[in-house]
């Protein structure tokens, strides 16, 4: 059901042209009908942010939209002026075909694929023509506008939540490109509970703060990230602050932990728990350098408890960020204590990775209880070969 | 010549029986002869810092040591007091075997290989033992030497320069794990100018700040980096210090270039150029961004100038650390400006990549002209064999 679980929201996902990728579905379509157009968004921090996300950051300054856009085939990043006029002139041409009191300025858009260069924009026009002809909200509508989302996705990725008298629904794409402060990935979770723009803003950072911001696929932040939450009030109910806050946090959690499950080539799910430190923020550095070990994302697609790379690369977090004792930390893989005091404890080799998780938990022994986790995957062959060879 | 290129140098490269491959040397010996025993070091800054780098940072305070035992085939790292009482034997052991005069105290001790392990001590001496009587200062000797400290290394790595009067000669082991602030590297150079250890210590830490800190192979910082220089004074020629500091310089630069020649499974080296910075710390976390991006490095794997790629990395490099706006950014690969203020420029066919060697020149325009150089490798199908397969 994805995007349309929600009441309130029509979709639609079609093959445009723009994706080399044959009968590739390519253009997404989501329209918010009512009776709110409540919008919040969060973006890459990346300062060659592509044009549609220089636009809808723009855009979403009012609280507001009605519909997204979404192609996939072409980033439509470090395009200029050009680039730009081309996120106008879609926003301009979506409103017209959709009318019902849609202006441009009610028009989000987000692009991913290939950057530095322009899209086909006629190509884009007619997806956007064929979209509003299917727009539905039916399951098959839902699917396929996840679909056309997609690049190196192998699937679909979506989520559905039901809450105390209002839904939550949301599909997400990212493969690649996945690093901390989110990902190549764009992301559109609707959901027809009444809240203010505010709410829907705070809800976002928070959850994305928590989610998509804590997964690393390889470490590399993309100029398209977009993630993109709308509200319709369909339900008419109004929920409790908290626990829309919870549900938001969830549908982005298990979107992103889809995300790792597909990650580009990938045989491994990660797991980088970080325990016992003194600060929230200090945990997730160490998480986080951990997760960015080519070496240990190697060993790990090679069924191999290299927990020397696991300590070689917390250690290289500086002490101003992260208070400990080597001597103190233990590392903990899929049960095993095979690090222990900073010294080698249970032998390695009863430590199974027949599953696709692996969990590495690492305590610093600070004295203090803070934690943080981290998602990343295994490096694979697979991942070369895709991006070795992904079209220039 | 490596070592032993400089008068009052004897060295050897003996098989031990440490490492795990069948025949590999694994025990290297270098000792001064004098008349001085000036030595200089600079260590990893990794917090899980093996043993022999404990012990060898402490020993090289006192700017003196007439001999070096370097193993290969394990790290002794993460192994406790057990694995630091392991370096005090072999510094004792070899003070013991060497006699004239050298006491343990002299003795510095480097190792290389799997983490977490205990050394096998028996083979240790006994590699002493033999190396001791091998000990020569010609060609087949400075050879063997630089063959005992390799691990995944393909090739030897040695240098050798001529001063004003004096000489200078090195060996450098390294491959993966290569990333800022040193590498799994050891690298032992030696000289035959008369200097005080002051001018050793500081000619060599700038030296390494240019060279060994500024090549990336894959974002990992070892446990176990060492670079070492010797001084036997034997030549009794006291160099003006700008040359001899320039000398050090010229051969950490060239020891640091095969490193990247010699990187894991690679087949392109990389230099990243950025010019135009306002600062030349702009301008190598610049070039550190965009050479810690596994995207551009498997697309180069791919004779892909995949220019996106680059400027997606810049574009994570926060304002505060380097001022530029991306719309004046250019960025030239071998020769074609590929990108041309933050748009696309030249077409990326014109650009060719049969050589190993790509250079990818970011211009940053900010109006001031600082520059920094960081050379890597490209992620190759190899690189992931050889660290799925390094045995655990």
């Amino acid at each position: 059901m994805s995007v349309v679980f929600a009441d309130g929201f029509v979709t639609a996902g079609v093959r445009a042209g723009i994706s080399s990728v044959e009968g590739k579905k390519d253009v997404a379509l989501v329209v918010n009908q009512g009776p709110l157009d409540v919008a919040a968004g969060v973006f890459t921090s990346n300062r060659f942010a592509a044009a549609p996300v220089q636009y809808s950051r723009e855009r979403i300054k009012s609280g507001h939209a009605k519909a997204v856009v979404i192609n996939s085939g072409g980033a439509n990043a470090c395009t200029g002026d050009a680039g730009y006029q081309q996120v106008l002139d879609t926003a301009e041409h979506a409103a017209d075909t959709l009318s019902q009191g849609i202006t441009a300025d009610d028009v989000l858009v987000a692009s991913t694929g290939l950057i530095g260069e322009l899209l086909p924009l006629d190509a884009v026009f007619r997806g956007v023509d064929l979209a509003a002809k299917e727009l539905a909200n039916d399951s098959s509508a839902g699917c396929c506008a996840a679909e056309a989302i997609m690049t190196t996705d192998t699937k679909p990725k979506t989520v559905e939540i039901t809450g105390n008298g209002f839904k939550m629904g949301g599909m997400v794409k990212g493969s690649g490109m996945i690093a901390p402060q989110l990902a190549t990935m764009i992301c559109v979770i609707t959901t027809d509970a009444v809240v203010t723009p505010q709410l829907a803003q705070n809800a976002l950072r928070k959850a994305t703060e928590k989610s998509f911001d804590r997964i690393d696929v390889d470490g590399c932040m993309s100029t398209n990230d977009t993630v993109l939450l709308l509200a319709s009030g369909a339900s008419g109910v109004e929920p409790d602050n908290a626990e829309f806050e919870k549900l938001v946090a969830e549908a982005c959690t298990r979107l992103a932990r889809q995300i790792i499950g597909d990650g580009e080539g990938s045989s491994h799910d990660i797991k980088i728990e970080v325990n016992g430190a003194e600060t929230e923020d200090a945990a997730l550095a160490c998480a986080r350098a951990v997760a960015s070990s080519n070496l240990l994302k190697c060993a790990i697609y090679g069924n191999d408890p290299n927990w020397g790379r696991v300590v070689s690369s917390l250690g290289t977090v500086p002490s101003a960020v992260a208070a400990f004792d080597p001597r103190d930390v233990t590392v903990d893989i899929n049960g095993i204590r095979v690090c222990d005091e900073g010294k080698p404890g249970q032998p390695r080799e009863l430590v199974t990775m027949d599953e696709r998780e692996v969990d590495i938990i690492i305590d610093l022994h600070t004295g203090m209880n803070e934690t943080a986790t981290v998602w990343t995957d295994d490096l694979t062959l697979d991942y070369v070969h895709i991006n070795a060879d992904y079209e220039s």
